[in-house]
């Protein structure tokens, strides 16, 4: 019994011991799937659960499908939990396949699962490709779907990604097992339908195992962002600080992972709608503003990337500023930075990151970021000048100066943050010396050796 | 007059100073190319060259075209040189492309020009795009043509590979200029000619800008494939010796890189010929006997990787072993290897690479690689013992015995090149001693701070 689909069972990439959801709509690929995978679970080499999702978007016909797999399963004796789907009057697919992921994600943390396992095969891969190539997607697109990786948190296995869709028609005709076509046909896959339809075949007239070749170059392009994501993480992680980028080490990086990294850095400090994604031509135009010395330009969502000194800033973001918080022992905490009181060490500090000063100097201080009217007594200096003044004698660039935290007393500074200190007035030789640190990420001060 | 010409000429790059040959067919490509440069010729901005090939391939249509590119040159007032083509025989447009750039390059060479200039159209790349996946090239043919890239010594630029066939007919029409059609169509350009005719106005039909969005995909793998390059180099003059490589420090990178570094290896130690290329099934084996500890494949032209300590070898190459040598003083060369005689520095040396001996000791040894019946006395040892066995003791991979040079008298071996020193019979204190020591790149030694 079974015997085409056992032949395939070769096929498929092996599905290790562990507990499993398999996303079940009744359509031949899940059909076959469950098939596969049903004499491993009675067996008890894996635990393995359906999970069908019924958006009822096709109204009985959609009853119909979650009857089939309910039945399938029985038949099968693998456990089947359904979901009904609320759209909210969203009928297009794409809303259906987010829904349909939120519920399995939903099962899969409430089941413990180890993977969630999905039935895309080979032909699904190349329309993929295709459809990401002719939006013009890139090399990070082209990667396509892989056989196994992590999405959201949820470990995804695709074991029939190596087989074409006919093989596994053909094997269920073989085997007399009925499967559920779906007759969906809606808007947003037009474009896949047109490329199933007309391209597929007519790249398969022209050349022998095309599916296959494109397939083998999406696996290949996978390996290859593979290497690169690692590299632009590692460049992240060395160079970047929240919206500013050390562009004076980005720009020596060949041209392909400069713009990796302008990407990946709009991303996590841009805005989030989609509207609002980087085009190339918009890369292109960061990226030869991060090689310049100096420039600004617009970028979606009303935001600027500055470029002066060592970084790239971006600008416009509604970052939220910390409230004021009022100087207290033994740390002070102020957005992502502290300032700490610690017994003096016996010699004066660096003024920019640390400060020896009277026990009680700091009384009634608060820590905030600048405002209009702040002064500064330089460290030395007989009289006070603009602390706008102090910061460009310090060539601190622009973007910086909204965000570095400020020891003051009204609109008297005394620490600026990574930068320097105000002469400390009224030290008596007899006060009880401690010693004030700040910690925190301080992009705009240069590394001290102390 | 040329307006619609001018109009193209706008969005062409940017050709900057110098001297430059132009590959001129008297296509429409190469007639507007040749058209939108010969102003900037005249001005004398550029100095410029159009070269012809005439391959007679299609008898009196072929003499049509030269005289066509002859009349086009004089009336353009830009220097014009043809050559005639002899294919043996062999009249595939491969050979004819081969042939045309081996003239191309010698008239390069002989001009001492700064760059070969063709007149690809973005029509072109979307098309090798195309064919190099259906052939399933991978990212690395993917990338395609480049606007500006160094092949075999030679710079070529391709301003136009950015505007699409048509416009540059649609120019030439509208300004009323003629071109010369091609009318072949060999066994070779039918994959070509399938894609042009089917497949890409398949794909326009299907997603606005098509074209343009395949050839920005080829741009991006390119980039991404520059930085690839660079890493795969570094790894390569780190941990590659010749067909010996270091596969401890290779099977930590990631898979895409793996596979990367295994085909430069194969492509620079392998043998040359075509059909001998790496499968990607093939590279997929190689890459799983790297990441394994010990093993053994068959590999395309009778070569086999062994896999075996820290090392990947490529064995059955006929790597000419050099012929032996007489020991000389103050060195002798030894195929890459050299042993040099200098003054004593008063201590005995490693025995490995460096080794003092009385100063007419090696008067009558030779250089040369391991032969049956070599022996060596150990160092602080009796007796003789067989020079396999001496390797074996000292866990020399196989496939380096046969290149490891030996300073021998007879079959008595004095000195292995990096592994070790026989006993020294007859040193007599009074002697005066030198310093021997082995240069070259031995990568069966353990690294020794001496």
């Amino acid at each position: 019994m079974h015997k085409a689909c056992e032949k395939l069972r070769l096929q498929i990439r092996q599905v290790h011991e562990g507990r499993y959801l398999l996303g079940l709509s009744g359509g031949a690929d899940s059909t076959m799937l469950l098939t596969l995978l049903a004499p491993d679970a009675r067996e008890g080499r894996i635990r393995l659960e359906a999970v069908h999702v019924n958006h009822g978007l096709r109204g009985a016909e959609s009853d119909e499908d979650e009857r089939f797999c309910r039945e399938l399963c029985e038949r099968e004796a693998v456990p089947f939990t359904a979901y009904r789907a609320e759209l909210d009057g969203r009928k297009d697919e794409a809303s259906a396949r987010t829904a349909r992921f939120a519920f399995f994600r939903e099962r899969y943390l409430e089941t413990g699962a180890d993977a969630l396992i999905l039935a895309h095969n080979a032909d699904d891969q190349a329309e993929t490709f295709l459809m990401r190539l002719l939006r013009g997607a890139g090399p990070e697109g082209l990667e396509c779907m892989r056989n196994d990786e992590i999405t959201d948190g949820i470990r995804i296995l695709r074991p029939m990604l190596g087989i074409r869709r006919d093989e596994i028609r053909e094997a269920l005709r073989t085997d007399s097992l009925s499967w559920r076509e779906d007759s969906t046909n809606g808007q947003d896959v037009y474009l896949r339908n047109r490329i199933r339809k007309e391209l597929v075949p007519a790249m398969e007239r022209i050349a022998e195992n095309a599916v296959e070749k494109i397939c083998r170059t999406a696996g290949q392009i996978a390996d290859d962002n593979d290497t690169l994501y690692e590299r632009t993480e590692k460049l992240i992680r060395e160079h970047c600080s929240g919206s500013t980028l050390e562009a004076a080490a980005i720009a020596t990086e060949p041209a392909g992972m400069r713009k990796r990294v302008l990407r990946k850095w709009w991303t996590m400090n841009g805005p989030r709608l989609k509207e609002h994604a980087l085009s190339a031509t918009q890369t292109d135009e960061l990226d030869r503003l991060l090689i310049s010395h100096k420039g600004k330009i617009n970028l979606p969502g009303n935001r600027h990337a500055v470029r002066t000194g060592r970084y790239l800033f971006l600008t416009g973001n509604e970052e939220k500023k910390p409230d004021p918080v009022s100087f207290c022992t033994p740390e002070t905490a102020f957005g992502s930075f502290r300032l700490t009181v610690t017994p003096s060490e016996g010699r004066p500090g660096n003024g920019k990151t640390t400060q020896e000063v009277p026990e009680d100097f700091c009384d009634g201080c608060v820590i905030r970021t600048r405002k209009d009217g702040d002064r500064i007594r330089p460290f030395g200096s007989a009289g006070h000048k603009k602390l706008q003044d102090f910061l460009t004698d310090r060539k601190i660039e622009e973007p910086f100066r909204d965000r570095i935290p400020l020891l003051c007393r009204g609109d008297e500074v005394l620490l600026v943050c990574g930068v320097g200190a105000g002469d400390i007035p009224g030290w008596n030789p007899d006060d009880h010396p401690v010693r004030l640190t700040w910690h925190g990420d301080m992009p705009w001060a240069e590394k001290t050796g102390e």
